[in-house]
């Protein structure tokens, strides 16, 4: 190698030099403040005690997966077809096995995140099909878009982690999308990042290309992709997403539970009711990992907005949704796991007064509220129902 | 008087009808969450000894006011010139007399409202000379402007409390427009008001009217007017703010002590500097009160900005403020005194995003630190420097 540097390569130096700086200096955000308790503890209680009622008497349905049925039938809950009825305070037995914090390796260990605890991580907004700029205006993602969003998230002072996927890249056939998408981002960032698998295999081919690059025996005892089980609310697992957790769990990878609730549509109108099934939902689905592979990393997550009760239209950044997002945090303390909640949501279709307004009030509750993992922490628009267009568990739930 | 009754008159009765019973339903915001204590007692107790160290070592300068520095003579402080040193603790322990909650009495007593403890009372904007309307754009206030907020602040259901002046009335001549204003809000309103006093003249004629309306001796035991005295930042109370101070004390009508900083501009660029130039301001100004008349109800107030180091323009809703905020209601709740800070403030021109997220970033934060009285809640425009444009004294304290 020679010793003259050209100009070009001292600039792409200097551009490095500066992403690690920024790398090792905020690998992500220790909290300092105390988060804010929304609820006394005995409304917790209310919504903990109606969550076992809801696990007891009306159940949790797996959907076509066999082994999901059979772990359950083996740890004694109440089997009956697809529909699985837990006794009370079993799963959340079943969840003293998960670990209270963990962190997932990252290419580059300066960049290992913490979940749990006082450790609050960033990730970008997952799943839009679409994107903006100001010389094209709005159309279809692609592969170049994603790639530039994966350098973007690597540069960016305040991600600590890369999302599911910060745009479809519309023009590669679905059934080898995946593949393109998570390459792109084990091979265009050094921080660890978030899988959003829609199938069983999803999640293996995830798992596959996690062991070509950390070896298979590392993922044993370091999880390094943490992947996002959406219910598909109200109480039902899906297949696929049932295959996707089990995958996951079974090589000791993290993975998200994640109810995605919009009061009024997928759950009750109501806060509260909506904490109540949501707590069932995750805790049924945690208590699944935990039966796999006990100790597998687990995140209690929620997604929440409310439906406008007039017009059907989703909304996010009210007042319902906040207190759902302080209580969520508050939840998942009391069960010893990490929580994610929030982002930077908002119901505009363009960067408007409204779409500030909600996301602000979306995100500054979030980190109040303690939140471990905060996904769509960069901002998003059209209220994520974008993701429609991917045949996700969140389709299926809208169309339900 | 007729039995029958036109469609008019019905639908003025039932406008009135629901004006009254939105005021008997919310008269004023009682907080059941824990205000957010941002600060640790360590850091809140640093600021504290800072603030005694400014008031013993620096000084307040009361300019312009005999009868002032009388009073801090016979206190017992270091009276030098117009520079008034405090030994440390007298602030402090002359505020003892200051009442820890007080009722402000309104012509309707549905509407009287508390300040203090968990009470938060939402009043709208207060200085704007401009107005916009979709039709005529931005434009000089007028008095028929003024008097269409005041009666939309009046049916507003999330406003408790009228505001100094919505709009400055500009066609009328500035030597009686105190009295139009002060007027306007009796007349149009049956809540209660604050006052903004330019002189000690302007304060003693919002005095008499609140006489005349109220009965002079109903006054002398009952608040009903809200005086907000500005400090002229850093470290100075100026002759008219001084003499407006007396005059609602002396008749046991309660004052606001608002410092005006903007970090960087009238004190330090650190928030915690600035909080201990706040807090000096404001115990020196509170004290004063107690001399004139122990037992005076009296607010501490801070509205807390930040200068944009680069090119000097005011800034709002950023981290800084937000801060300062929080510390503020802390520091007024260890003095057991009401909080005034807040608001929804924004550094934009016109009602866009910027403008959305500054001021969620700024009310979220006023009402999770539990501030008692929220000025400005409403919103603003323009950085609230339009108010320059009227001789108050903070045009006084940009200037100088």
């Amino acid at each position: 190698m020679s010793e003259t540097v050209t100009p070009a390569r001292r600039g792409r130096d200097s551009r490095r030099a500066r992403a690690q700086s920024i790398a090792a200096k905020y690998p992500y955000i220790r909290r300092r403040l105390k988060p804010v308790e929304l609820l006394s503890s005995e409304a917790i209680e209310v919504i903990e005690a109606n969550a076992e009622t809801i696990l007891e008497e009306v159940g949790i349905e797996f959907r076509r997966d066999a082994e999901s049925l059979r772990l359950w039938r083996e740890a004694g809950a109440d089997v009956d077809g697809e529909r699985v009825r837990i006794p009370r305070g079993m799963a959340r037995k079943l969840l003293a096995t998960a670990p209270e914090e963990f962190t997932v390796f990252a290419r580059n260990p300066e960049r290992n995140v913490r979940f749990g605890g006082d450790a609050t991580v960033f990730s970008p907004v997952g799943g839009p099909p679409f994107v903006h700029d100001i010389e094209r205006g709005r159309r279809y993602g692609t592969l170049e878009d994603l790639t530039a969003f994966i350098k973007l998230a690597h540069m960016a002072p305040a991600i600590h982690f890369s999302g599911g996927c910060m745009c479809e890249p519309m023009e590669i056939p679905p059934n080898k999308r995946h593949l393109d998408i998570q390459y792109a981002f084990f091979r265009y960032s050094d921080q660890g990042c978030e899988a959003t698998p829609e199938t069983g295999g999803h999640a293996e081919d995830a798992v596959a290309l996690a062991q070509s690059l950390f070896g298979a025996s590392f993922l044993e005892t370091h999880p390094v992709v943490l992947g996002n089980i959406n219910s598909n609310s109200p109480l039902v697992f899906d297949g696929r997403m049932l295959r996707a957790l089990r995958a996951f769990a079974s090589h000791n990878q993290g993975t998200i539970v994640v109810p995605a609730v919009l009061a009024g549509a997928m759950g009750p109108v109501t806060p509260a009711g909506c904490l109540a099934e949501i707590l069932a939902e995750t805790l049924a689905g945690m208590a699944l990992t935990q039966l796999v592979r006990p100790g597998a990393p687990v995140i209690l997550g929620s997604f929440v907005g409310a439906i406008s009760m007039r017009t059907g239209a989703p909304t996010f950044g009210t007042p319902e949704a906040t207190q759902m997002i302080f209580a969520t945090a508050q939840l998942a303390r009391r069960l010893k796991v990490p929580c994610r909640s929030g982002g930077s949501l908002c119901a505009s279709k363009v960067a408007d007064a409204q779409a500030a307004y909600e996301s602000a009030h979306t995100l500054l509750p979030t980190l109040l509220a303690g939140v471990n993992l905060v996904t769509h922490a960069a901002g998003w628009l059209e209220g994520g129902w974008s993701r429609a267009t991917r045949s996700s568990s969140w389709t299926q739930t809208s169309a339900r």
